[in-house]
């Protein structure tokens, strides 16, 4: 083992440390039962490096509710299959509005603004259900995690869609606001079922870490050398990342963490520093931006330990 | 000469001449008649890269209207007089919004979103402003415009400036929407009077490249070795320029330049590839968003001809 | 027959006449088949005064689809349901945007505006609903319409309900949304049901200003002294009418007619004169904020004549 | 003394001690210390009737700050000046949002609402204005509210004008946004200063009932015969008062008062009871919605006693 990889465990061990000794958690997501009874004191991290190393802390092999990690995987698998076509249904700028508001798709025709906001995933996922079953596309979704992560356990947790999909007003009003526009070309129930399952992929930080590889490595595994996305595909990514990834609090984690990367509701992180690393963290209480509050701290102290801001040494 | 520098050289060449030969070449800012006399054709080019090697091409030492381009340095000499504190003032969140957009301010009580955007701007000049006259303000900020760019002969444009300061309205609402909420301690006029001609600076590219050097060094100017700001506070600057530096079409310059940048609507942008190089295009003619249609271009070719994007290889 | 009923029924003919005679009709609403098809060419008008009698010119017995105009009935009943609770869930105030903004219920967490936009006739109608099921609530809005018209004939257009049902998306989103700030107690398809199928009532202009005598006189019917509602109620109804009555063209219906109105996509408008008569008045095409064109032209028409503004003589 | 006339008076009397005796009394408002000092508790009442009657009560002669009442008066005057082209500067919809909003202007592109609203009112004193010096327009508003008071006691409180220009930060901001859409002509230094003072006129609820006559009469003074504006414009004005004359409480003022009125921050109301009626009321406790809380209750109480509401008996 290299010590630069001795390095990043000492780092990784450190920051888990501290961050176990913090009393500051955030607040856990309450909307539905299966998020809420999530134990606030769960902190996971794991970061593998270019040369494969996988350095992990914490609870990294607990399964947790990925939710809008998945749109990074659905925006992926979209693209692949409908190329550029995508982006007249979907936008890529910054939305300067809270992940659930419908004001913006009134203002432009229910175009959303981005496909990282649920309005964007959703019209996302529906271009990947086109032309097949709900339960085709999910497969499809579903085997293309597996394939990244290189782990056949990854599986959806059903108690978390079926919750999502009884409380899940607001996806539907967002989802019929942009039917009335035609940016849908499914029934809204058919797409909405696909989009609540993708959000309720259950996954580890090692697992998450593991199928985020083709993101800092130019589009590619790095062990296996398969390409994923092409290199351009894999940096745009990583800029929509960036300039959208946190909802409203996109700007403060690129002012203070510098790396592209994605947040979900169940505490999740997942984030790239280009040619170094793929990272995955996981700590389920929110900041008032919904993003994991002790997630984005150690984001933050990690790239500050390993110098591996995008923004500079 | 090494050989990096040769290439580097030969790219820049190749990008103006390409440039040079393109039909499309945006529309030229006319709200003032000193803009809109501008000569569409005009292209320059420079880069300025770790070795201080001046890499320039075409309209390179001509001095253009540097507009919304200062507001990256009266934010970086704001927040040297006061520290975070600029931050109660303003955010440092994407807009969402047209760069003179109101809405904003209504919605988040006077606050604009970052320091940016026109509002944004203002309020960082505002605090420029406190406990000074307007001419010693002005004086303060061209002086470090000097000192960035090793270059004395940098002026105002007294002419830009007084059109400016004659058909401002929208400036003048922004200014006086969150003179109402308190966000402003001055007279407007005064705010507004060292506004417009910080806005006014007349610069080259050659210049403008020279007066970023030291956001793509860590903070510091690489030739004399002198420090301007810390890294973290360099980093920081430059992951505002990424989120929020094109107003509305920023999240398209992340997705295709892929570098931290500037534009103004004098047609320049100043743009870093930290570590690497510090860089200004200018070419009058904008695109919808109002940034530099060609400039935008030539900085797409150029990260992908360097592999520059802070988004990966 | 004395002489004002001579009078008014000159009036009414002369009205028919000039609206039969101009070029310009305004245009079909084509939103769904049904509503597509409806000759431009009609117009019909009824006008009822406080002794009962009925003057009545052009396409008077033609059932045509009420459509919004069925709100201000909805509203009747749901206040004599719950009562003032009504206006915990809907506001009483002009929108000051579209019929079927959605922007406005973001601002004001769910509550609509007025009970005369569809997001606010929605709410009401999930009032109506509740303890029941849609059939039941459907049967009783319809007894209560064949009541007030004292007409055993009046039907929905099964075929219109249908295609609403089929194609209304925007209302499923204005549903879904209020929805999910806990401002409907049933399942939205539920509520949009019995919605879809109240506005699919089919009247004829003397059906509607036969069911529009209460208001005008005072919530109760002037032929057989039954009230309907108290006079302070019908005076309410008459100012939400004045106020909300037209969407985003209210401001000028007061303006230019000066009486309380309801309009719908229909083409019909019911409006009254309070002491004075009731009216009805229907022509299919639609002017810009999608109100009849010639039934609004008509309305200022008789109201000139007849001296019946509320605005003075 | 006719019996109506006793029995107006005794009405007057009445409510002007039911109001005496309640403990609520809204909020004075506080933004310039000439409005903050006035005594919650004054209570005035004027109502003069058809044959000139006039009964008072309360602190009728007090003069006060009669604020965005002048609103109605300059919109007459500029009706008479420059006709229906004044609507191309100013719409004639209910506004849907607060008395000093900026958002509806950047919908709309600079155009106001109605001319109730602030934005609305300063364009209308801009076209007031449009060839004169301030002064002489002022000159010719308070010449017109001493010819329809009949009374050349009336004046400007220059401190409470004074007041408002130091701190109507807001109001430059709608009027520089208005002028950066070109829909002002005058600089808006000047617009704002006749603003300022026409809302700095001091009258009473006598004096200011006396210059409503023209709006109940059909558009002229009862007592002299002389016409002031032809009925039907004197009706539209009654409609823009009934939809728009109390910001965004004028819905709830039409469900509640049921009469066109005027409402302005100091307190006072002025309202018409067509054919019938002008009435003043004056109590400077303001409710959320920026209306004087006791006069709209004293208005209440009064058109249910007369039985004066334009909607029914």
């Amino acid at each position: 083992m290299p010590s630069s990889a001795e390095h990043l465990d000492r780092v990784i061990q450190e920051i888990a440390a501290e961050m176990a000794a913090r009393p500051d958690r955030g607040t856990v997501a309450t909307y539905i039962p299966e998020l809420a009874r999530v134990d606030a004191g769960a902190f996971g991290l794991v970061v593998i490096d270019a040369d494969g190393h996988v350095a992990a802390a914490g609870d990294c092999d607990t399964p947790f509710s990925i939710q809008s990690v998945s749109k990074v995987f659905t925006l992926t698998l979209a693209l692949g299959m409908v190329g550029d076509r995508l982006w007249r249904r979907v936008g890529r700028e910054p939305s300067g509005t809270a992940f659930n508001s419908i004001v913006q798709l009134e203002r432009e025709q229910g175009i959303p603004r981005n496909p990282f906001i649920n309005a964007g995933a959703i019209a996302v996922t529906d271009l990947i259900l086109s032309g097949h079953k709900p339960r085709e596309a999910l497969g499809e979704i579903l085997r293309f995690m597996r394939f990244l992560a290189e782990d056949e356990t990854i599986t959806i947790d059903e108690a978390v869609a079926a919750s999502e999909q009884r409380t899940g007003f607001r996806n539907n009003a967002l989802a019929y606001y942009m039917k009335s526009f035609g940016v849908l070309d499914n029934p809204v129930e058919f797409t909405l079922g696909v989009y609540f399952h993708h959000c309720a992929i259950a996954m580890s930080c090692r697992q998450l870490a593991m199928a985020a590889r083709f993101l800092a490595h130019s589009g590619r595994n790095p062990s296996t050398g398969l390409s994923v996305v092409n290199p351009e595909r894999a940096r745009r990514i990583n800029a929509i990342m960036l300039t959208c990834g946190h909802y409203d609090g996109s700007g403060e984690f690129a002012y203070r963490v510098g790396l592209p990367g994605k947040s979900g509701v169940g505490g999740g992180i997942m984030a790239v520093a280009p040619g170094k690393a793929s990272i995955a963290v996981w700590s389920p209480g929110l900041d008032a931006a919904g993003n994991s509050h002790l997630g984005r701290i150690a984001l933050e102290s990690l790239t500050k330990r390993m110098g591996w801001s995008i923004f500079g040494a």
